[in-house]
């Protein structure tokens, strides 16, 4: 998968993700696979459900995998939920 | 499904749900649904993840469903996100 094909859900508004997909979706791509962990998974929802219902009403979810990560920084390690949701059209 | 596969999360600690879904398939159910809505999707992300990886290893993911749903309240309608994550040992 191109890395290009790939959308990481952080701290923007909502509205940002989803414009950023369907730009891609315009640019020919046909698919693409929105990646959040923790808090952000409930955005990576919203994000994917807002495009799918007003945007591109053709695309369906063809993945949608659940996995833990393990995140090591200084204080110690942290294992922290996410989200792979990947929209095909 | 029987009532009693749902499990609907809310305000509680994340590990009252776990805890609630490993006594459900000690009690020889074979799968149970995690229902979440809006910000709660990424604790219902947690609890499956945390049931699967520490207590139940079996366990697969046999549909994880994305969806948006429709609330009316006093002030007006509000589209939120949902979440179903079924896992079925």
């Amino acid at each position: 998968m191109a890395e290009e094909n790939i959308i990481y859900v952080g701290k923007k508004p909502t509205m940002n993700y989803v414009l950023a997909i369907v730009t891609q979706f315009n640019n020919n791509v046909d698919h693409i696979t929105i990646k959040a962990r923790g808090k952000a998974i409930s955005k990576a929802v919203d994000i994917a459900e807002i495009t799918r219902r007003k945007f591109l009403h053709e695309a369906k979810y063809s993945a949608i995998k659940l996995d833990t990560e393990l995140l090591k920084g200084e204080r110690g390690e942290l294992n922290v939920s996410s989200i792979e949701i990947t929209l095909t059209r």
